[in-house]
Parts: structure tokens; C-alpha cells; sequence
């Protein structure tokens, strides 16, 4: 480590290896669950698993729009997967689709995150104005990103129950 | 934000501050839940509640010495609490001990946290060789406060269960 550029560099890449670590504990848990399995109650009368699978991709696919991106993929999962709670809309996509959607959304989300600067990192995400921004400077792209680890390692806590 | 240095100590702040949320979160759980609901599953046939407490105070007070902050407070909880799994050890601390040991531990640990400089979460911790360290920079402090805030998280959603 010669430089404080390199430190910075290094705590970005820590930070991203972190939120892919709990991205790899869910596509693991995706490879050992059956469809039926997800259908279940991570405990009785709690969310079934096909809801927080649901859930962890609609939180992901609104992070394009946060740290700026691009639109959203699947827009249709907020009201479904954020907005309302399970069991309260009828009308839901199934296991494999939403594994499909995942798979899409992790590929996109990790071709920008791959692409963004150290630099720009530390900007500000799209849910806090500059004039705030100027007071909050923790309130950058890079603390999405450790909010957003915190978020699905809490719920592959949950579905871990489901095995 | 001036100069990268600033950038620096601020990552630093928001590491730290992510992983005070989740000890946040864990002592509103505390004062949430009765010593009755400690002692139940998070689902059936699953871990206690009072052995996840005692585990995350175990993992804390093995970050005294990872961190080479001092010697561990309550190494008798290791084997209780890391080396066995639930209800394979019959003399278990009560709720009321946790609870206090979980008080002690973390304002300990705040202690040594907030005296600790940018520069030296930088530093290797002490389950890692200079040797290894040189090729490896990220295997510092600052990432062992990076995965014992995921690893907090994952067994807070579990924790949350019980309610």
C-alpha cells in the first residue's frame, strides 16, 4: 500500500466483495431449493421464501435507479415485492420466473458496479438532493451498496430456514 | 470532501456506522422480547433464540483479540456458543447473564472501536501473517467489521422471528 488512492480503491473493491458474497449465498440457496420449497413459510405464519426471493430482487432492481444507472428492469415487482406484504396480492410471478429475473438483474447491476469509479463511489446516490448531499457526504452510491448487504444478509438469514 | 484523505476516514464512518446499526437493532430486540421468547425456536426445530444472543456475543467478544484490541472477555462462551451447536451443551448461561455480558462486551468494544485511527483499520488483523497480509491487503480490520456486520445482519433476520 503506497498511496491513500490505493486505501480508497481497496475499501471500495472490500465493500463490493462483501455485497457479492451474500449475492453468491443466495444463487447457492437458489441451486439447493426446490419450487416447493420456496412455496414455503421461512416459519409458520411468517413470509413464504418465493415472497423475500421477490422481495431481495425488486430491492436490487430499484438500486439502478438509486446510484443512478439506468431505469429499472422489472418495475412491476415494487408494488408486489415492497409495496404490500405476502399474501396480500394475488397475482404473483412464479419461482422460475423470478430466478430468471435475478439472473438478469445480477448480471446487469454487477456490469455497472464493475464499471463505476472509485471516485464516483463517493457521489451522491439519486434519493438525496446536493444541497443535502453537501452536509451528508456518507449519503454516496457506496453506502447503498453496504445498506443493500446489510438488507439481503438479514433475509438470507431467514431463508436459510427453508432447507 | 477536499482531499482523499477525508474520503478515507469517511468510509471508515460509514463502515462503523452499519455495523452500529446492527447492534441497534439486536439491543431493540433485547428490550423487545421477554426472557420466555429467548428461549423458543426461530422455527421448528431450528436454533434457540438464547443460543443466536449467545453466539453474537461470542463472535463480538472474539473480535477483541482478531482485532488485537485485548484478550477476549468471555472466552468460556466459545465452546458454548461457536464450537457446538444448539442444545448440544446443557450448562447454559440464563438470558439475564447474556444480556449483561452482551452490555459489557459492546461498550468495550465501542471503546476500543472509536480510538482506532483511518490508518490502523488498515492494518492486518490478527488472524492473518504479515507474510500473507503483504499479498492481501484487504484482510484488514476494517474487513472484519465489514463481515461481522453481515454476519449480525443474517442472524437478525432470524432473531426477528421470535417476535
Amino acid at each position: 500500500m503506497q498511496t491513500t488512492i490505493t486505501e480508497l480503491d481497496l475499501v471500495v473493491k472490500m465493500t463490493i466483495t462483501a455485497w457479492d458474497a451474500q449475492n453468491n449465498q443466495l444463487n447457492k440457496l437458489i441451486n439447493e431449493l426446490t419450487d416447493e420449497q420456496w412455496q414455503k413459510e421461512i416459519a409458520p405464519g411468517k413470509n413464504r421464501g418465493i415472497y423475500l426471493l421477490g422481495h431481495l430482487i425488486a430491492v436490487s432492481d430499484a438500486m439502478f435507479a438509486i446510484l443512478g444507472f439506468q431505469d429499472r428492469l422489472f418495475p412491476a415487482l415494487e408494488p408486489v415485492f415492497i409495496f404490500h406484504p405476502d399474501k396480500a396480492v394475488q397475482d404473483m410471478p412464479s419461482v422460475a420466473e423470478l430466478k430468471e429475473k435475478l439472473r438478469v438483474v445480477n448480471a446487469r447491476l454487477n456490469d455497472h458496479i464493475r464499471t463505476t469509479t472509485t471516485a464516483q463511489w463517493f457521489e451522491r446516490h439519486m434519493s438525496v438532493s446536493p444541497e443535502d448531499f453537501a452536509n451528508e457526504p456518507h449519503r454516496n452510491k457506496l453506502n447503498i451498496i453496504i445498506n443493500r448487504t446489510s438488507h439481503m444478509a438479514y433475509h438470507l438469514g431467514q431463508l436459510q430456514l427453508l432447507k
